[in-house]
């Protein structure tokens, strides 16, 4: 193999319940047309830095297919293989699926709220049965077993059942000498990263991923990153507008 | 298995080269919004009628990608496993590609088009191996073997070429109970629809599928169809109106 397999993260732009500053998790909402645009640019930022993924993973999620299809499409590479999978979908949120952020800090206090959004392994408490939101009730989900359908998650949980999709699936495209493009979640590639680049757990809360925004791991044959460095200075395309929208995130409450 | 398995056709609406009357083949042209209306309206008359596919197949070509990608949007199931070949690719004009018909018609006659455009057997001439519009230039054709790489082709050589990817991907889906959707070209389906149904190579000149309606085979465990039925016979939603679009398709130069 010539070159070392490059591995593309792209989180997905402003969805319709982030502008609402609503808990989101695992409820299928689409992308506003400002998280459109963030996409098309995340395509075009890899146009213009000549990097074209060979295959695209995705979670099951509109919000993240959309991504992907906008980016490739901006690419003009619409046609490349495409896997999707739960395993790549957004944190559970629980029992705060759906809830207002602001409310939710009013109900159980501000350090509580923080807490369940940026502690490793505490999660929310767990959906009710009966939710209306509960994935049980969507056919995308039909065919998992039942035990494997999450009533909340921490990060941990995240990561315990993001990485044998890792393993199994996007390591062997990596290992062909694909470039491979994942387009994903907050907390999904939250997950990837702390795996890739042994982000102790006490460091992972202070982490924001920007959204729309190409991050590009060069890996070795062992697929850790050849180089360490922040993954916002992995950033493809304009550095300090990545680091702007990072710091956006993290002021806002996260729940995408 | 308690349904008989469901293959849902859908040819692509019209593309920007329909719209100005050019020979397409293999050449990757969009949709045009009337055609992005016809693949909301094929995915609108599915859910109407209670069909929701499992998987999707498609070409590698950008309207067929499209066409799916609405009507699956217009369903809510984006999500669908996807998965996209060149052997679903329209007929490759070979050196009819990007000639106007009517110039076409001017140069070799009607006669002589029409048996290119209408013969079971007989290529349009070859490509020439310079020609801007070579399929060995596109990168979503580099990993095949050169030999593979049409310069021209007939029916008979799409149903040649077609035939290995229903017999390997499309009816192991159908094997395992799924509903299928294809989606893809006017020469490609014609293809198959003439393999389903048996139709003699004299008879399917005269068969032309409307666009952006799908068409509903529920076949046997011989993946057969159960009933013999004409093709515009089985479209899902209005009869008359996939007549007329028929119709229509039927009047003009065909080179989708």
């Amino acid at each position: 193999m010539s070159g070392m397999p490059s591995l593309i993260l792209m989180r997905h732009g402003q969805s319709t319940w982030n502008l609402e500053n609503l808990f989101t998790g695992w409820v299928d909402v689409d992308l506003t047309d400002q998280g459109r645009d963030e996409a098309r640019a995340g395509g075009a930022a890899l146009r213009e830095a000549g990097l074209a993924p060979d295959v695209v993973h995705t979670s099951l999620q509109l919000r993240a297919i959309r991504t992907a299809n906008l980016a490739l499409e901006e690419l003009g590479r619409l046609w490349v293989p495409v896997r999707r999978h739960w395993r790549l979908n957004e944190r559970h949120y629980g029992g705060l699926t759906g809830l207002d952020k602001k409310e939710t800090a009013d109900r159980y206090g501000e350090e509580q709220v923080h807490i369940w959004r940026r502690s490793y392994d505490i999660p929310p408490p767990p959906m009710e049965a009966d939710s209306a939101y509960h994935p049980s009730l969507d056919a995308r989900y039909a065919d998992l077993a039942p035990d494997l359908i999450p009533a909340t998650e921490c990060l941990k949980d995240v990561v315990v059942r993001m990485l044998p999709y890792w393993y199994d699936a996007i390591v062997p495209d990596l290992r062909a000498g694909r470039t491979v493009l994942v387009a994903a979640h907050g907390n999904s590639l939250r997950a990837l990263v702390m795996h890739l680049d042994g982000i102790a757990e006490a460091e992972i809360p202070e982490l924001n991923l920007p959204t729309g925004v190409p991050i590009l791991y060069e890996l070795g044959d062992d697929l850790r990153p050849q180089q360490q460095r922040h993954p916002l200075d992995r950033v493809v395309g304009d550095p300090e507008a990545a680091r702007a929208a990072a710091a956006a995130v993290a002021a806002q409450a996260s729940g995408r």
